[in-house]
């Protein structure tokens, strides 16, 4: 890392410290990240339904978990049951234990029938700027 | 929003503060945002230098523009030319200005050569949960 990038790192890690809000990432802090990217069709007749257990299972996993550090639910605007989802775990440690939660087993379950299509794509953090 | 949701995100929130670190976005909340998915290939002949000035542009943002929430880089996994962007900014006007700042402008016209495609995602947030 550069000089100049490192102290542009390390004041937003005090200025973030210092307002009590935020967390930014460096490089290569990134890299130990593990971020994976879904893109999923749902059944649209069950969407209303799918969007409530996705809620659920995003809120106990960033309450809960300590290494569920990001997960962010969209779906592609005009096409409501194109959904994609960002997440951000701490590690692949991180990962495998929130495939074992309650939580996410429940989610799974729930809305295994509502799921017309699941394709998960693997990453290779560059760059996870966030505040 | 049930009233169990709303105890749950309150209390991330209030935890978040006095952890001093974290922020979570309920349903609600996340329906302000603006949030862009953005697919790029990059020329490979050019992808450590477009790298380099992507990375720049991201801190830069997050650094000096209250607006811009996250910006998220990564590559797919064994496809390190194909570059996906996460991007959560606080509203649309957050993410006009971001289009009119000096540090994006710079970013665009130095990679302009580089950016063999572009593809821009609009979406509708279903919930954007982090900490």
């Amino acid at each position: 890392m550069k000089a100049k990038t490192f102290v542009s790192v390390a004041a937003c890690l005090l200025a973030g410290t210092l307002l009590g809000r935020g967390w930014y990432v460096s490089a290569e802090a990134s890299h130990e990240r593990l971020v994976r990217i879904a893109e999923l069709q749902i059944d649209p007749a069950h969407l209303d339904v799918y969007k409530i257990a996705l809620r659920k299972e995003i809120e106990a996993s960033i309450r809960v978990e300590p290494g569920v550090l990001s997960l962010y639910a969209v779906s592609i605007k005009d096409q409501p049951n194109q959904i994609r989802l960002f997440e951000v775990y701490a590690s692949t440690a991180a990962y495998q234990a929130h495939l074992q939660s309650e939580h996410f087993k429940k989610y799974k379950s729930e809305t295994a029938e509502m799921v017309q299509s699941l394709k998960l794509i693997e990453t290779e953090p560059i760059l996870l700027g966030a505040k």
